[in-house]
């Protein structure tokens, strides 16, 4: 240790008395602890069904618009079209999608849940919305649409 | 296509018209959203002095906690002590951080910035601080804090 440097003072973490100094205000900061604290249950309940919070999202998105393509699946979520076509070929050799040759687009595929699709896809739902009423019980229902609101503002920003 | 079936309907992304169900209602489909496209900035911003928004807060935590043990650095960042030093190690061989012998115990170091650290993380501050400013335009002082008390409440139900 050099004589002209401070001695580091011993911090007792213990006692939670470590200064995080900007970091609890900034949003960047809060962020990602609330989706890695909010995933990590939520992925845990949807594994018990051998699928995962991405999938789940593409099968809600195609049972709600039967005869989507793939391309325009992936456009909806934001991700790249052969990555879509890796999703969907692992959801309908689970049984779980179809694909139907498109009546507007020889080239492209129409997309519809099969029956244990729609069946698995009602019973993640409720365990969705079961998962959200847990983690949000102390929210109002103003907070809750408020939250909601405010991150839809800072998707739009970005 | 069978019979006995609805015929697809083809849906007009392009028109947005996309019927995304119950996922907009969801805190757990707004929150990753939020989180994907506020850190795709954050990162590129700090990507350019080389280091990743994780190394941003180790750095942060150093610089307002000097001799902090490399344990105490990763239960407050809530990652395995394994990776703590691996960062650690990455952030030494950049000369932003250095080993001190523990005045408190021989067995582990006290962390500290060197010079060099303290200028990139000073240099860090304020660009997340602008950053910040930046996504959260149009937020109202008010705004922020809710944003952010909300997402504190989040981590705590979890």
């Amino acid at each position: 240790m050099t004589r002209d440097r401070p001695r580091p003072v011993p911090i007792d973490t213990a006692k939670g008395k470590v200064d995080y100094d900007i970091l609890p205000s900034l949003v960047g900061y809060n962020l990602p602890r609330a989706q890695i604290a909010v995933f990590a249950k939520f992925a845990t309940a949807v594994a018990e069904h051998q699928l995962t919070p991405g999938q789940f999202g593409v099968l809600t998105l195609i049972g709600a618009n039967p005869g989507l393509t793939q391309s325009a699946l992936a456009k909806a979520v934001g991700i790249e079209r052969s990555t879509m076509v890796a999703v969907i070929d692992g959801l309908q050799r689970a049984g779980l999608v179809e694909r139907r040759p498109s009546p507007i687009d020889r080239r492209s595929y129409a997309l519809a849940l099969t029956g244990a699709g729609q069946k698995i896809t009602e019973t993640l739902k409720n365990l969705v919305a079961d998962h959200e009423n847990r983690v949000l019980s102390d929210f109002s229902d103003s907070e809750r649409d408020t939250l909601i609101s405010l991150l839809q503002r800072l998707v739009g920003n970005c």
